[in-house]
């Protein structure tokens, strides 16, 4: 595969050198900078179109900023692959999203010029106004700069955090990087305003702006006007909890036009004294024909033809755990009015896009909202609706409390379809859905369940739909599942019933969820060495099936349980009904596999698994150490 | 103690009696409302200023909708004690908060005029969205009616239900409860002038009001400030990722006004056609002088005189863990300047009020916005700071996902100070501390301590101080210490060490927290049978002190675990830790003491633990059961 030609960015070696260049010579280094992120993400795959809509951007703020002293936060941080260029990692940007390569985010711990990673979105803000504080209190810190997206910037915790900066009134950059705002081409005379403004006169507040308007208004009514405005939207007026807003606003300004981006960013680092919201329209995709022509402006890709924009396709295979739930749902939602979904701006990600296709009025997606979220679905199940809430394990982390407080303490019949649930491969550690099960099975009055495979998944959703007593989970993880056959119609599971799978004397292996083929694998290797096996599914985390557990318990010399998550989670419920039935009085070797007290970074999902002791290999091992006699012990079938 | 003259009032047994009153008589009623919500407060305690400043809403609701059809839904909740009165509940009144009495908020499982519970606040928004999808999907739902104060419309979640309640255009209906915005005395002229714009002309859209402040702004400018304003705040203009916030806005009216209130109700019932702002401006405490006159406007009170209004003094005992953390912190911060501090508009509740007396610069007071107080706190963290984050138990579940993704994930030392951890007492169980050693210790790299008493807190404290390489963790219970004497100054505890308490031949107790007196009185219980008994205190939930652990279990018979908390937290844990060392291969009788797997309604705390199966005697109930042989068990000492 040939490489671009890019004789400038082989002289930079980090931000540091980009201070020699003229505007001239940055322009070019942007264009070279494009050509060396295409081409290698036509390599590794990944983000690309987001990518590439801040390339002059990244450019630029390196140039005017004194990274890694100012603090540079990128928001969400897929975008950064320009950044992660121009900042002494060009060495490695075609190792993006494998493993033991970079990170496909923002990452503190791959370079000094990541001073906060993220994955998940809204975050840029808050981080940079802590950075803002400690510079103000004497740290080694110079400016933050958040750079935030049209869509994360409305998410609630984006403008909670706006209020606060706003309210505190100190220097910081706020980058709104818009792609959805395009600005017509001739704004060459804009740029020479622009910057003449920002050159001569202190920046004009939003405030005076809208005072503007506010005055307009007959009185009582403008007061109020002004007042609920001021509350609801955080904009300017009288003081509130949050006081004003309190932003200076800068733009709009063109993101791919260095004569707009390098004498904006200059000004407004010579003046600002206080918050800064600088507004940059960009689009997604620029300055690479396949991606600008794209629906979705290749956000995110596999490795592709530069020629063409032709992306590897995977094998095909076992159609995808996404797919099967979004099918499955849209054929209870055929057979049930009441069947509505909620999505946090990943319909196609969850799969509901399938039922909006039929059902458009029935699905619902309320934009980065995950709270919000699940407490509308809440009161649609109040109000005797069937909501289901599909938002990935990672993501449903933003609306925990709202799953406690709304829906389980008022057992309101949500029903939660959890995708993305165990690792996930290339989006690493900030996407791995390791915690579910553990912060919602110790919730009194839900169900939880976890999928083994696609058909059950069609099941637990015929299950769901059929749940009205209370809230009710499912988890399954990410990719293609395991080519079982599908169930025509999935049929509701009994609640809190596990399913035996194969019978063995020894040892048991309880499954829970998507690991179950794992389990099988280590089972026919432990026959081979004259280990009986038993290997059941459990099903459920909650309720647990206690007769399954106890006769398992009772018939076997071990018990190992297996799970794609965190320890807190099946396991520790496993756990906590032995010791109360007394099990361990009368000693049982157990084991509990689960993944380990330590964030796993991005791989291949087997390879993450792998790297969290959770293979056959691994699971068959522990159930050899669990059988071995130790010290003073005698085994239990000679003692009874 | 004189009941007040109520004669209308008792003549109303529902929200239907009111339709039988005119206006005059609406007005008279919600006198005589006003006056037995200050009797029966008077003697249960409460939120009464809250519940003060909307009798007269309260009545215009019920009299002009038709609840329970439709869905009147108060954010927060506190503030429904004259709700309560008017709907079936004034028998029950003063039991307000009181074991099996009346909730302090509102609750599904008390009343159907009841039909979103609440108590953590911004809720109601997304709720009554909910509500309004069911209504025009078929369901037996009038119109949903969310009301909401000034203070909890500002947070993040009520920003994404509002955008998101725009973007649907449903007819819905928000009540802005603004308690900060006063009304000048003649508005009399203003009423008539509502009452006619509402009855005679389609309700003004604040897109309109808005489009004419854009229009004011020169071109590019224009446009840009639009969309900035737009996305930042969900204000109209082109179309976003939620299109335009959309709502018509209503307003201000005297919320205390009755020829104000009732004729803009009816006509927003009788106009609405999609979602709809009404501002009412109301004074907190209205109508009582003590509250009216007191700074927190009596937002909680204890019982009272009500000729005087002076609050019923609680008992002098030992100060308050919230008090002693607060002194600690002050202490911690006059030593070392990188100490700040993180409150979500809870600065008295938490006690860091007690530092921004002495450091008013270093202490943030976010609003309500625990998203971004997290993460605010991890910026400041990376910046070198040593921020303490204090939130309660309850409350930091609002900033999970931020915990984890901003925070556990980086490794960043933040401090959480986590008050109110376990069961709460009068604000049941929406309040109740439960599962946060189970959220936080399944993170990795977290250090999660529980006080034992105020003393340990000191000592926690400085331990968190001093804990650089990683987040930390501390939590203790709502209320009084135990009495024990303060350190004069905290010392930085070994981590990951618990301490031994007392030693015994039989059994172990490992207690967790603030429960360790409640073990030592079973101890003494158990040793006057004869039964030997060691008490240790973990200190740690994370790391757990496995040599600790393990010593236990080897020399003794029985090992109990008790915490304040849910299962997966503390003892989940400890089960994994003794499975993983093969500890139950051998036999021990292990048990687990949480809170069990239900929601424990309101009482006194001591109550609510012996609710929940947590007292003395329950903890040597565990303890005998554990050492009864059970079926073919052979002591383990023989066996050995």
């Amino acid at each position: 595969m040939s490489r671009p030609d890019t004789p400038l960015l082989n002289t930079v070696a980090g931000p540091a050198d980009l201070k020699r260049l003229d505007d001239r010579q940055l322009r070019r280094l942007a264009q070279e900078l494009r050509a060396e992120v295409i081409s290698a993400v036509s390599e590794t795959g990944g983000h690309l179109g987001s990518s590439l809509g801040v390339v002059e951007l990244t450019v630029a703020l390196h140039a005017v900023f004194n990274t890694p002293m100012d603090k540079l936060i990128w928001d969400v941080g897929h975008q950064c692959y320009p950044h992660k260029v121009l900042t002494g990692r060009r060495d490695r940007i075609r190792t993006l999203r494998k493993k033991d390569g970079l990170s496909g985010f923002t990452k503190r711990d791959e370079s000094e010029y990541d001073p906060f990673g993220a994955a998940h979105s809204s975050t840029s803000i808050s981080a940079a106004l802590g950075f803002t504080i400690g510079r103000d209190m004497g740290q080694a810190t110079g400016d933050a700069i958040a750079v935030i997206g049209d869509g994360a910037i409305s998410a609630g915790m984006a403008y909670e955090a706006l209020n606060n900066a706003g309210a505190e009134g100190r220097r910081l950059f706020v980058i709104l990087n818009d792609n959805e705002m395009s600005i017509a081409p001739p704004v060459g005379a804009m740029s020479k305003y622009l910057s003449q403004l920002y050159a001569n006169e202190p920046l004009a507040r939003m405030k005076s702006l809208a005072e503007g308007f506010e005055a307009a208004l007959p009185s009582p009514m403008r007061e109020g006007a002004r007042r609920a405005r001021q509350l609801v939207t955080g904009l300017p007026g009288a003081g509130t909890l949050f006081e004003e807003l309190g932003f200076d606003y800068v733009g709009p300004i063109d993101g791919h036009d260095m004569d707009q981006l390098l004498p904006v960013l200059r000004a407004a680092r010579a003046k600002a004294t206080g918050p800064v919201l600088i507004h940059c329209c960009t689009v997604k995709g620029k300055g690479y024909v396949p991606a600008e022509a794209s629906a979705d402006k290749y956000h995110g890709v596999s490795s592709f033809d530069i020629g063409t924009g032709t992306q590897a396709k995977a094998k095909p295979g076992a159609p995808s755990y996404t797919s099967v739930f979004g099918t499955a749902l849209t054929e209870e939602a055929a057979r049930d009015p009441r069947v509505v979904a909620v999505t946090a701006a990943m319909p196609s990600g969850t799969g509901v896009n399938i039922m909006a296709d039929r059902f458009p009025a029935r699905v619902f997606d309320v934009g980065i909202a995950e709270q919000h979220g699940v407490t509308f679905a809440a009161g649609m199940a109040a109000s005797g609706l069937r909501p289901f809430c599909a938002i990935y394990s990672t993501f449903l982390q933003r609306g925990y409390d709202q799953v406690v407080h709304d829906v389980a303490l008022q057992g309101l019949p949500v029903r939660f379809a959890i995708d993305r649930a165990g690792l996930v491969g290339a989006d690493g550690a900030t996407h791995a859905g390791a915690f579910d099960v553990a912060y919602l099975s110790n919730l009194p009055g839900l169900t939880v369940m976890a999928a083994a495979d696609e058909a059950e998944l069609v099941h637990m959703v015929a299950t769901a739909v059929a749940h009205d007593s209370g809230p009710i989970a499912f988890r399954f993880p990410r990719g293609a599942g395991t080519g079982v056959a599908l169930p025509e119609r999935g049929t509701p599971l009994a609640i809190g019933k596990g399913r035996m799978i194969r019978h063995g004397e020894d040892v048991a292996i309880l499954s829970l969820g998507a690991h179950l083929g794992e389990c099988l694998i280590a089972a026919e290797a432990l026959e081979a060495e004259g280990i009986g096996v038993s290997v059941a599914d459990a099903r459920f985390a909650k309720p647990l099936d206690i007769e399954l557990l106890l006769d398992l318990a009772r018939s076997h010399r071990a018990l190992i349980t297996v799970e794609q998550g965190a320890r807190g989670g099946f396991g520790a419920m496993v756990l906590h009904e032995l010791a109360a039935h007394g099990v361990f009085d009368r000693g049982l070797a157990v084991r509990t596999l689960t993944l380990p007290d330590r964030f796993i970074p991005q791989a291949a999902p087997a390879e993450m698994y792998a790297d969290a002791g959770l293979t056959a290999a691994d699971i068959a091992d522990s159930v050899r150490g669990a059988l071995r006699p130790r010290g003073h012990v005698v085994s239990l079938k000679t003692v009874s």
